[in-house]
């Protein structure tokens, strides 16, 4: 029953192909990093803290292909997709084990299990914060397919599901590409945690009629300072969530705090290609002629965060700082 | 060149079936009641003041044909959708005529040169708002097909763009149906009017960048307080407008005003089949198992109102009250 986004074996790196959920369940082996970047470059493999571990296993491909330097490797893989900081990071742990001579597969699968123990750890610290909100929003997909296995927005759902909360999980489905309604509403559908996929428009209609008790996101990458960029559309559920007076909590693993970005204006925002917004699966809806713009993500400011559910524990954003140093430090 | 969303000639109503844009050009006649009802409730004719006219036609067709009595007439089209007041001012006011031994015909024509008469009206109205306004985001489609001619929050960017404004006009897409995408892009395509269109999870991105100068939207219904409802998302925009300090409008003509109705609290909020999210072009998105919630319209409070724009004028919500007062007495 458990979701896995990837695993490694006998050479290659399966990913469960993510555009093709929730209609079909496809099975990609990679035994290149070229088609390891292309999955992360076509969001075969997606979310912050799965292309992380997906680069990281790229590392690994590359290097035992034997044509590539660390440094081309990671140079590849490192322009797939600018937001996510995750994806740094798992290029990063491996291109370190490689350049002093140890074997980057355990690297990739030391950083793939930690990904997922904090992932654990998320479930754990946010569960307690969720047990009285009986509906509870998330945007996009911070699922297992985000996080390799567990999530990090869901992880404290399911928590606090199994400790006897009576959840009830509103899935923005999330446009242009429906990561909500396609994969996290078939995460929740699988273990049967009751929802409904709205279109994002009808959030602020809930919120209004007082029927959103909580909201909870994942996260692509924090600054210090708390500011944090998701995927597009989360900007517009944090303004609504604070109006309202809702708590807004964003889940995420170390991988994705980027302790040396002082705040959210220097984020980079990848912008994606229009057709994504004027076309729905190949087919035109938009007038031709029409132009669209297709940012992938926006940047939260801090002070519509509530607080972060780390793997180290619920952080509001005036505490964020302090918690990355004692981090660093230790 | 002008769009004409519906015209009644030789004992038919004709209506560009707004179902198939913009990828085809289809108008249906329609010579029964029964068929006007149908294209109201599956949107074939959609946007408040174009289903009062359509309406106020249907009524015309029943009383030729000989077996409605003028209420069994305005129930069939009054229960066809329920939030946008326009239709029930549409129906009244060819009922009125047909119990009074009028002509019927000539009630609705009248009705329907009254509505693009005032839509005019709110162009001359409105435009001075936009002259300085580079950037315009607008909300689901309030233009001509709404109105049958003109538009309503597309009469003053029409106006002003005549006028020598350099205008850039936001299309949310407007899911779930995409009367964005698929008809206000279109309309402002053939005018080439400058445009983008963005999912609408976008708009808070662009807000917050200082890319959106003023918002303008139409409306279903007005209650004499200034609360309205409007298209499912419009109320996340208007929040997102007060959060950003930028001028939000709503442009309608007076059959959108229900100045009997004294807050939005009791305006109905029409819900539609959840396989309007679930599905795109009848193939599913979401996993089977997910159920939806798809309220089609949400309502704003008047705080969030910078002014109305009226055939009257320019109406902050706070003159609302006295302004319809006055027109009732005149």
């Amino acid at each position: 029953m458990a979701v896995r986004a990837l695993w490694f074996r006998n050479g290659a790196l399966s990913i469960l192909d993510q555009r093709e959920l929730p209609g079909r369940t496809v099975v990609r082996r990679l035994r290149r990093v070229e088609q390891v970047a292309d999955a992360i470059r076509t969001l075969a493999v997606r979310g912050a803290p799965t292309i992380g571990v997906a680069a990281a296993y790229g590392m690994v491909l590359a290097q035992r292909n034997g044509r590539f330097t660390p440094r081309r490797a990671a140079t590849l893989l490192g322009r797939t997709r600018p937001t996510a900081v995750d994806l740094f990071v798992g290029i990063e742990a491996v291109r370190a084990a490689w350049v002093a001579g140890e074997d980057p597969l355990a690297a990739a699968d030391a950083y793939r299990a930690r990904i997922v123990e904090e992932c654990h750890r998320i479930g754990e610290a946010g569960a307690p914060r969720l047990m009285r909100s009986h509906r509870v929003l998330t945007h996009c997909n911070a699922g297992a397919l985000a996080t390799v296995e567990w999530g990090t927005a869901l992880a404290p759902i399911r928590v606090a599901r199994d400790r006897g909360a009576h959840l009830f999980v509103w899935v923005d489905e999330t446009r242009p590409l429906l990561q909500g309604s396609r994969l996290t509403a078939w995460e929740l559908a699988r273990e049967r945690i009751p929802h409904a996929v709205i279109a994002d428009n009808a959030a602020g209609h809930f919120f209004a009629r007082g029927e959103v008790d909580a909201v909870i996101v994942g996260a692509d990458r924090i600054a210090r300072n708390g500011d944090f960029a998701n995927k597009i559309g989360t900007y517009e559920k944090a303004v609504l969530a604070r109006e309202h007076g809702v708590p807004f909590y964003v889940a995420a693993p170390w991988s994705t705090f980027d302790a040396r970005r002082r705040s959210g204006a220097s984020i980079p925002v990848e912008e994606r290609a229009e057709d994504e917004v004027l076309e729905f699966s190949g087919r035109r809806t938009a007038p031709r002629g029409s132009p669209g713009r297709n940012p992938a993500f926006d940047v939260t400011p801090a002070r519509f965060v509530t607080a972060f559910v780390t793997p180290g524990g619920v952080v509001p954003p005036g505490r964020l700082a302090t918690a990355l140093r004692a981090r660093v430090g230790a």
